[in-house]
């Protein structure tokens, strides 16, 4: 019973047979072969635009760059406290953009409070050289803890940006599955709403290794070339990721695998909130689900071989909800989740 | 007729079938899986002692952080003047090493000569805080032009960097060219001569995307993970490149691969000397072949679809050697050359 | 009336003289001169021990570079949330640290709280590389709002740093005044205590420009000139500062100058106590002032030539001793103060 | 007799007394007193036209900080190959720049040869990410030979930045000696001719510490704050150096210290074309003066109370020039040489 994190889970099948089919043959190197054109251009499709896009190695190299690509000297970029580029990048953000802080805003379910957004802002005063000056605001969708910005909230944000004239960063690290959930389109979901910069992510969705820096303005990437390379991102055999994206984006599986997990969440939800051994932490938007139990239980269930782990209780997240002995727990489920593996856990905590 | 690069060929079969294989399963992310486990273990036993080892998304990475890895303050790093980390790295060692310089020294056919290497050294007073200090020397094996340094050589240099204190750095984007090419063994071209770190490439030898750092003395690893995890080169489904990596090692396939291709480069280089067309620059020793010839035999061959590219004339080639009209070109072979195409270019250039 | 801020006086008449009675004559440049030697013994002979001095240009440099020496990739310094390094450096130390994060850690009146500093670093797990890794403490003495961190204070984040094996750095840009507010020895309040760097500042205490880099076991001090010169901070004429330095320490005139500074600020103080129109937001321990008071007060004030400014209410101030209308503002004294002034403000306030 | 650095000389007295005259009274910090208008202001009368200025600690900054405000992702800056960036800036250019490779030129006395320079260039295209991106030329006016490029050469150089569209930037460490040797005006030695940056020096020509970058469009000069700022370069009492500028500038004192400087090197030079003892390597056209000389004439001379220093042989100097057991040696004279030591060497080397 896997729900440890969807980076557990392999490579989607349709990934697999379309690197595998173009393993023989030859391209160009360095992102310049026709395959790494044809998914550019399916990325302005899919975007309603013409963008830019840069595949990197990793989430992080993607959330890192395209903080640098904006950044400039004392540069501070807002992101949420829990956020994945403040938590669980090594610092790579600070270390690839030169220096530039991550300023933590606070906001209840891992979302940014615009109020607490712009109460932020308000400390940075443009002549006061001190401070440093903010270069950029960066959301998550889906959250870090499974809830999802509503297309409201990233207008909200998308228009404090605009008036101070910072660029809007997504962490789409889990785009697919905040797509599905709001079931809206990606256009409406990112630059109609003021994103500029967004990280694309495959690879927790079915991929191996597809992760993409999307600049929605493509006059604001020509320094992203050279910045991608000095980051020792750019890979010589670029099409190996092409082939994914290609496959992923093909007959919309990207949307089917995204569906099928917040299914699988959604079905994880409900036996959770069946149960008497557990309670739901708060309502899951995506794929990830987050429960309240005792360690106990928790033993318990590791020793049946269900693989999960403990999390940090989130900023705004009301402690006296949580019971003596309780803690946080955290479930995801993938594209590779299985139903049987749904149903055994689900008779586990029955 | 493909002679552009050995990164225009895909994955060899049969590590494209380990990708496919593995694509199925659940497993730890971040490189603590048993495939990930086992090739480390491969690794070592390749090496035929206990190396630490870190992949990484692309050779880039591999060089610039093994140099992060021993760069100091004001550190200056002793490479040749037309090396891959100088001429094609886009920076990206100096970056992400804080600013470490590269400080060229010149040699014959890409190789470092150690006499002028001495000769770079001895302008580096360690009391003389304005040059800054020395902190590494890389060596490329094969070198970016074809050729290997030969276990004395290698030998030699690890012999300076002994006395000067200086960890020594191999460049290894072609190492099992150049292993097979002297048909020594791992340890023996390596820590047995004197080598501390290598960049270990898999991608240009039959595989999508495959490359490590290995340190040879596992204590001078320490901060190797928070440097990979800084420089947003930790894949969090790290297997992938693991199961390229076990596919690559099995049954001695990089051998194979290695073998046959510098074969194809023996075999093409025959046909140039026979050629009255072109001649050889200097005898290959691995996988790349360089040729003298017009440009418009250049372009005659190019509309025939042979795919290769001119070159620089190296520092240390005697210019006097170059005829009129001539120019120097390079042709390289791969695991995915076909006889036909040598066999093709051939007949073109009788 | 000048209390806006120490560093708005000059120099103290005695560092003046001592800069021109230097400016003739010659010697060598970089800090090898004499005057430059005898300097940096003094500061061995203040501190009842061998120590490394390193001259820089500003306060910032000198926190920076300290933490610099320290870092780690990944690194994570813990200091107080409304440290100088934190809200008035421009981004210097993460900057020039190559990354370095500055956790904010709380507590009353501008000192880190021992059991918050505890709670920080349990997030931190030695293994888990993606939250980085913890390189540094660091405190300031005096604070930025003008308490002083009792010998017992520091001896407990000392503690806690050779427990958790880390460099505790102290921000002394007002180390003087701190240190004659305890009545303690330079030793007691540094590295008897566990303080490894110190940051020590002779600028806002009379001298034009001196801050030093004070490094207490000379073993961890060997890359610091690599790292000084590196970032540009290595005077040419640094006898300059030295001699500053040697008129400031000379006959103890640094410690009548904080003395003199922190009995104006004590004067000034009890003259709030006494008045109608303001009060004392918390007692100084030191020459900073703080005083809560309406805005049209403190624009009267400033109507009569009273030159100083507000400042943001500190983490752990009892905001609802805050009456309505009343706003925080900061007074600090130096060296330069006149009783004149200080008499002034108190009748301007009775 | 003092020839070993124009650093080894303190301040000019009239500098002095400019400092001892400030040091009382109060005045904003932070570069924003009316003193640091007021120089700033007088550059831009210097200048022609309004500039921007930015004082910083030292020549090494000034550079670096010029550099670091053109730089670009995988940025190339050309400059001679044994100019002061290179070789004795102990790598703070590439630090402070976040990588910023120094593309060595070559060119004889010390000055860049534009078609080297233009070779040089042509190496890069600009779709070629592998390579890295020129973003700025870079000068030194008087070069660290004591030569002096001429008006043409630089109008020659600042034509090929214009065509190419990169920053030219000028190390004026020694602006003012170059300025006098010429007999030209400040405008028509930089802007006129295309200078688009320029490190200001005052230091080696009379000040204890007083060194400016200089943007000649101040549209070019927004970050600079925050870069000036983020390298820990802002001092906190700025007017000490706005006072040593102030005096510096007054009735012209910085170009009778040059002229005097130069003059002297001049008489220096015309006792060493007598001499049998050594020889002039090249004619002087600045304030440093170079000797052919054996090793024991060398030692005697030192023997003798002469301080100076041996030299590289530079790039482009005829080495056959150079008889047996002959060495370079470099002679600097500054305002605070004396005839007296000038004779006292001519009587040393008849």
């Amino acid at each position: 019973m896997h729900f440890a994190s969807d980076n557990w889970a392999g490579a989607h099948p349709r990934i697999a047979e379309s690197l595998a089919a173009l393993a023989s043959g030859f391209a160009p190197a360095y992102g310049t072969s026709d395959l790494d054109r044809k998914v550019e251009e399916k990325f302005s499709e899919i975007f309603e635009r013409e963008v830019s896009v840069f595949f990197v190695a990793t989430g992080t190299a993607a959330n890192s760059l395209a903080l640098t690509s904006v950044s400039r000297p004392g540069g501070v970029a807002f992101c949420h406290r829990e956020s994945h580029v403040v938590e669980d990048e090594g610092g790579a953000p600070e270390y690839l953009s030169g220096g530039t802080r991550l300023h933590p805003v606070d906001g209840a379910l891992g979302r940014i409070d615009p109020d607490g957004l712009l109460a932020k802002m308000a400390h940075f005063d443009p002549q006061f050289v001190h401070s440093g000056q903010p270069v950029a605001v960066s959301i998550t969708q889906s959250t870090e803890i499974g809830t999802v910005y509503s297309l409201d909230a990233i207008e909200k944000i998308g228009a404090i940006c605009r008036e101070k004239d910072l660029p809007l960063h997504m962490d789409g690290a889990r785009f697919a599955n905040a797509l599905v959930s709001l079931g809206t389109t990606p256009a409406e979901m990112t630059w109609k709403r003021g994103v500029d910069l967004l990280s694309f992510g495959g690879t927790k969705n079915g991929c191996w290794c597809a992760e993409a820096i999307v600049v929605f303005d493509p006059r604001h990437a020509r320094e992203m070339p050279f910045i991608r390379k000095r980051a020792a991102q750019l890979f010589s055999k670029s099409r190996f990721i092409a082939a994914q994206f290609d496959a992923y984006f093909a007959d919309d599986l990207w949307l089917d695998t995204a569906r099928y997990s917040n299914a699988m969440a959604g079905r994880l939800a409900r036996y959770i909130e069946d149960s008497s051994k557990m309670r739901l932490a708060w309502k899951p938007q995506a794929n990830e689900v987050f429960a309240l139990m005792t360690t106990s239980t928790a033993e318990m269930l590791q020793s049946k071989g269900v693989k999960f782990h403990d999390w940090k209780i989130p900023v705004g997240f009301d402690a006296s909800a949580i019971k003596a002995g309780e803690r946080l727990w955290r479930f995801v489920t993938s594209f590779a989740t299985t139903k049987n593996d749904i149903e055994a856990f689900g008779r586990l905590i029955e």
